[in-house]
C-alpha cells in the first residue's frame, strides 16, 4: 500500500472504515463489512476481500473458514476516502445465512 | 416505522447504521452515508434519502440544498439489522464533487 494512503484514511474512531461489497458483472451488493489499514493493505497485495470483525475482534480472510472467497476485481476510496468499495467474484454464498446477498434477508420497502 | 422494529436495529455506540445508496435501474453504488433511527424512519415515510451527518451532527434530507432528490425505490436491511441498503432513482449527481458517484473519484485497483 502507498505510504502517503494511510495517512488520508478518515476511519471511525476506533480505526475503521466500512467496506461495500458488490458482485462483479451482476452489481448486487453482497454485505458491508469494515476494514483498518492492515485489513486494507492485505486486501490490496492479495485480492482476497480481508476485514476486521468488530465482534470477534479479530481478522477474517472471507472464506477461510467457509470457502467462499472473494476475488476483488476493483477497489475504490470514496470522495472523503472514509469507506471502500470493493467488487468482486463472490465464491458461493457471500452472506452467513447462505444467502447469496446480506441484503436478501429482510426487505423493508 | 414498525415500533418493534427500532429495538431490533444493531447500531454502532453513538445510534448509527451505515447506509449504502445505490442506483436504480444501473446497480451503481452512488455513496455511503448514515441514519440513526429517526432518519430511516422518515426515510420510509417520505420515500426520500434522509441521513445524520457525522461532521455537522444534524439531520439532511440529499438534495435539499443541491436538488440532488433521491426518491427511495427499495430499502432493506442486512441480515445482522446492523446496515442499510437503499435503491434509489437519483437526481442529478449523488457526490458533493460533482461526480456521479462518490467512489468514481479514487480507484486504488
Amino acid at each position: 500500500m502507498d505510504p502517503g494512503l494511510a495517512g488520508r484514511l478518515k476511519t471511525t474512531a476506533d480505526g475503521l472504515l466500512p467496506a461495500i461489497v458488490q458482485e462483479a458483472g451482476t452489481g448486487r451488493v453482497l454485505m458491508l463489512a469494515w476494514m483498518d489499514e492492515a485489513a486494507l493493505a492485505y486486501t490490496l497485495g492479495t485480492r482476497r476481500g480481508t476485514y476486521w470483525s468488530r465482534s470477534r475482534g479479530e481478522y477474517w480472510v472471507k472464506g477461510m473458514t467457509s470457502g467462499h472467497y472473494q476475488r476483488v476485481e476493483h477497489l475504490a476510496l470514496d470522495c472523503d476516502r472514509d469507506t471502500v468499495l470493493l467488487t468482486v467474484t463472490q465464491t458461493g454464498a457471500a452472506c452467513h445465512t447462505g444467502a447469496h446477498s446480506c441484503f436478501d434477508v429482510e426487505p423493508l420497502l
